[in-house]
């Protein structure tokens, strides 16, 4: 069943004759549609993409299943009039995407050409299809990890007391694009010593220096899919807090990756490896989940951490990526990809750790 | 007057005893703090920073003039309380940046804590303020500009046909950067002969070559200012299309840099341009407005396009960029930034035409 009648089978049961996709990932997956403006709409016998002149020639190509159609302005200038011609009294719309300043507008309109349309807010569509990944994506992922991969063995190879974390970031940077990859999926983190207690820590002019840990987390982007891989280096010799919890956080991770298995919740997965950080006494300093699914988006479905009640399931792609941070000190994260498997998760990234 | 007491005399007249800000660039420009999560509650009397705590550290350093204050979770778990020490019975709220399922978490959220809040949807309190440039504004965004500059010349020196534009895009990256600029503010463009038709094309493995019109369309970041620059090359030797629309747009941007002046509408100030590609027959090959803002967005307060009602400003920054585009030839655009003084626009940008 392809992804458009794997969508269409859900509206039924959510009490929709229709669905306004919005959301830039959730467009381009259903649709394959890659511009930066447009919007589907989607019943059980039309599907539409909606989008302005700049982009009419690229969508025909890029969204073969779907009818093209121009649009000018603003979705409250034109929706109403698409629905009426795919007839929708129940309208979804995603509701983590649209903006209460759209939304109040679209309702204006609908109003005043008496369109008697019931709009519905909907979370959480298209996301979970988007969690289970096809063998054409696992391979695009795949070839954005060697990337990842190859690009941190590059860091580690000219990293150097005195560089700053801002031109190590570069020569990260500059590896990636150079090996193939679009912009990065997200700013790519360099940080050393107490900066790498803050987990969303910026490159700064900070000079890296002996014994201190350097927190270097990456991503590389392949036909719109991204990876995410972090690796903590020490230059020199480490001193016994970093070999203590290296190791810990070392152990945590690969008991989580041999571990997982799909049916697990993400908050069972992600325990896997708490309870060994919780258990060395050092459980206030994971701050953050075990994991996130990666696709199209760098942090989507499925997550894995506390409260996380999405089971995963085979042919998910997700992080793996324990972390302790000390204030004061710095912050010690490891981080592979994997795909799970039958057998429990495959890694996808693969540099030494 | 600073900016937030600016911000906080215009909340009376809206019928709001506070405001919550959650749009990034509008937070930063009022706080100082450039985190990627935060959230703003300004009172006629408190002005209060809500962050999680990867952040508190660097907000109390950024934001001074804030109470800084740690939350966890999403704004409808933690706003009910925040709002009760303020006091406030009308919280207006940013209507463009607060998506539809944000605002419903908090609607219910105010009713199972049986808290009496008026929640009113603002559009545009922040951006008028951040129309208008202040000195040290103006000095950030002139660097960004200068690095535009110098990666359009290297654009110049470099390009030659059987260069495709993915390479040559990527060599202007990697002077911006090489040059101070952080990470450009939008995916910088090359689109040569029929891609220029297209006024947002993406860099793509054709081969330039000589003849044809390449519209290079590029933008560094300094301090969190933006640049935006385009030129229009040709290698070789142009043919006559290209020698008569490029003489064209050039005349419209050189008659819209001079004749603009402060009071003029944006309306008005495109029409300069407008009139004059419109005279020579080419109306409807200039598929968008004359320009736009540019500060901590790229796109921003005041649009200068057919009905911008808004009043250009001294102090103002904006672009002046008109361009042709014709289906399957290509496409020239000039667009140089400019400060809007008493005696009429300053060119930001010098790069030669």
């Amino acid at each position: 069943m392809n992804r458009l009648e794997q969508l269409r089978s859900q509206l039924v049961g959510e009490g929709l004759d229709a669905l306004l996709v919005s959301g830039c990932e959730n467009l381009n997956y259903l649709s394959g549609f890659t511009g930066s403006a447009g919007f589907l709409l989607i019943s059980p016998t039309r599907a539409i993409l909606a989008t302005d002149f700049r982009y009419i020639e690229q969508a025909k190509v890029q969204a073969p299943l779907f009818e093209v159609t121009e649009v000018r302005g603003e979705p409250h200038q034109w929706l109403p009039g698409l629905v009426a011609k795919v007839g929708s009294d129940a309208l979804g719309f995603e509701a983590r995407d649209i903006t209460v300043a759209a939304y109040r507008k679209i309702e204006a309109a609908l109003v005043r050409e008496e369109v008697g349309l019931k709009l519905v807010p909907t979370e959480g569509l298209v996301e979970p299809l988007r969690a289970v990944k096809e063998y054409e994506e696992v391979k695009l992922i795949t070839n954005a990890a060697a990337l990842a991969d190859a690009a941190l063995a590059h860091a580690r190879k000219i990293v150097r007391p005195g560089m700053t974390e801002t031109a190590l970031a570069w020569e990260i940077e500059k590896c990636l694009r150079e090996g193939g990859s679009s912009v990065p999926p997200f700013d790519l983190i360099v940080a050393s010593g107490p900066n790498g207690a803050l987990p969303h820590a910026r490159p700064s002019e900070r000079t890296l220096s002996n014994g201190e840990p350097v927190v270097i987390d990456i991503g590389a982007r392949v036909g719109g899919y991204a990876s995410d891989l972090t690796r903590t280096l020490c230059m020199g010799e480490p001193d016994g807090r970093f070999r203590e919890l290296y190791d810990l956080v070392l152990n945590a991770q690969l008991v989580a990756l041999s571990g997982i298995r799909s049916g697990m919740t993400g908050e069972q997965a992600d325990s896997l490896a708490r309870g060994i950080i919780q258990d060395a006494g050092y459980g206030h300093a994971f701050g953050h989940g075990l994991g996130h699914g990666v696709g199209l988006a760098t942090h989507e479905d499925p997550r894995l951490g506390p409260g996380a009640s999405q089971e995963l399931q085979t042919d998910m792609v997700f992080t793996v990526e324990p972390g302790v941070y000390i204030p004061g000190w710095g912050g010690i994260r490891i981080e592979d990809m994997a795909l799970l498997t039958a057998s429990g998760p495959r890694p996808l990234t693969h540099c030494p750790k």
